[in-house]
């Protein structure tokens, strides 16, 4: 909600109307019955967990580049080669919702054999929401741990230009009938929560990268003018960011993000989706237990400034989700009539 | 050498004499041959890799922990559970590195049945210099991901006291005949680093916490003052640490950072170690070829400042190692002296 406000022509959407906005105009583009109507509860749920960027607001860039066809609706992944817990897979080029929320329920799988599961996916497109995957194993009970490259968006620490991908991590557990989901890219600030944060006139937060005389600035319009965003942790985030792009690229046999950055737009990335079967490891209630006091002792944190709260990652989002259930998702009116315009 | 710069009295110590002490010191203080010998390496091989901090300055503190009985010289790991790929072992609060060496085989091992193996171990200790571990499965052939857990040392974000660990988290790969290894706390700077630049009245490079009025700083006392370090990405790496320290506990059945917190000292810390068998997955001299190019493109930055050079993680540990193995390890006066006085 936070990008939403000071905006005054916002819609709220019932997800149900959400979601069948969206699979019709998915079928309209070469989906199946069943990926349609997949890949428009991902795009929904996703706008319903609060996580708008990766949801509503990037579905017509979706549906643009499977027009484009450098999204694929019809491809699915294919096994490439298997070595005991790890398994390697050819994404295809197809839809990069449907192509990791398979690789997340083959990992998952694996594990229920292997105690632990590796799948990693070359040749595959943008997941959209990490988050998404994180929920999906943490709720049915599994540990997950999961990245993907991007195209180059960040430069090293100590460059000029945009060499590192911010190669978002995952890493969820299960809690209670929910989950705790850790969803973070390497950057500081994405270029949309900048490009929101300017056209609300708005600084950042914290510094979020550097203008074009080499300062730290909170201003997202020098920072989108210098192209220079910030690594979280400055040296030690790009430094993550570079070896999870390796981790990904080799894992896979898959393009790594230097590749990516050589074509027109980001397509073909690189992924590692690891699931362990936690449930199998002790006792549900136990962990359970475990869980409760790191965070009941989290939250007695003193805070700093009494009118804010600690929130474990993950906890926002049930919020954002019960109000969101309640009221509808909130969207911008010209994002949704371009969604709803391009229904033929 | 940059936190040694200024002072005057350093003395630089062959390795082979260094590590002949440190096993004097451990075979005088209970351990074995075999222990004493493997221990004093690792020591030593951190302090010739230039991460001191974690080698040859931390070495008098062991000694102590072993003397004081929270590092018992004599335990070993034993095998609590077995659930295919993944293994629960219980550290015997046994030494650090050498629980730690053993995990990072033992995954090695599970790894080249299973594609990936997953060791996690509790009531352990301190492992030291995490990169030890990264460099040793990376230089055998095997991509690496290992983390620990700590006592509470860094305050939530937002909060004013410490809830969290700073978590150090490794991840290594090989290349050519020697390794790419991050290694990196969710702290920004740790208070040794801090208590350094203290000591030698400088500046950090960048904020590395806040003051005792809620101002980030660049000051070390002041953040020593405060107890408030930074997290890496502000609310990010806080983030990170709290996953890592529940991961580190359900994954090992050990305990957490916040039950850690409520012993006297940091003792019995949970661990996890993963090992991909990446030689079984493809070509050894193709992936080398990889991770090259991944590296050119980096080494292509445009830097910010001509004097600064874009460095890879681990990139300035071989230099380190190549200097400190002709010119001996650095130490300061009085930590050698207070090691050599420690024998009996």
């Amino acid at each position: 909600m936070t990008y939403l406000t000071g905006m005054t022509s916002i819609l709220f959407i019932p997800a149900t109307e959400m979601q069948s906005v969206f699979t019709r105009i998915l079928l309209q583009n070469g989906f199946t019955n069943d990926s349609a109507k997949q890949c428009a509860e991902i795009f929904t749920s996703s706008s319903e967990d609060g996580v708008y960027t990766h949801g509503v607001n990037r579905f017509a860039t979706f549906v643009d580049y499977v027009r484009k066809g450098y999204v694929k609706p019809g491809a699915r992944p294919s096994l490439k080669n298997k070595l005991g817990a790890i398994e390697q897979w050819d994404g295809g080029l197809g839809p990069g919702p449907l192509n990791a929320m398979f690789a997340t329920e083959r990992a998952m799988q694996i594990s229920n054999e292997n105690g632990i599961g590796c799948v990693a996916l070359s040749n595959s497109n943008h997941w959209m929401r990490g988050g998404t995957y994180g929920w999906k194993a943490a709720k049915a009970g599994y540990a997950f741990i999961g990245f993907t490259n991007t195209i180059a968006n960040m430069p090293a620490w100590g460059a000029l230009n945009s060499k590192l991908g911010n190669n978002p991590l995952v890493i969820a557990l299960p809690y209670k009938e929910e989950a705790i989901v850790l969803d973070m890219a390497m950057s500081q600030y994405s270029f949309g929560t900048m490009e929101f944060a300017q056209m609300e006139n708005r600084m950042l937060d914290q510094d979020g990268g550097f203008d074009i005389n080499g300062k730290l600035t909170r201003d997202p319009s020098a920072i989108i003018e210098s192209r220079r965003p910030l690594s979280i942790g400055y040296w030690k985030g790009a430094g993550l960011a570079l070896l999870l792009d390796m981790l990904a690229a080799i894992l896979s046999g898959g393009l790594s993000t230097h590749e990516i950055s050589s074509r027109e737009i980001e397509y073909g990335l690189s992924q590692v989706f690891i699931a362990i079967n936690v449930s199998k490891l002790g006792d549900h209630s136990a962990m359970a237990v475990v869980l409760e006091n790191i965070i009941h002792d989290y939250h007695q944190s003193v805070v700093a400034d009494p009118n804010n709260k600690i929130v474990y990652p993950g906890e926002r989002v049930l919020e954002a989700r019960k109000r969101n259930e309640k009221e509808g998702i909130p969207v911008l009116k010209e994002v949704w009539e371009e969604i709803i315009k391009s229904q033929k």
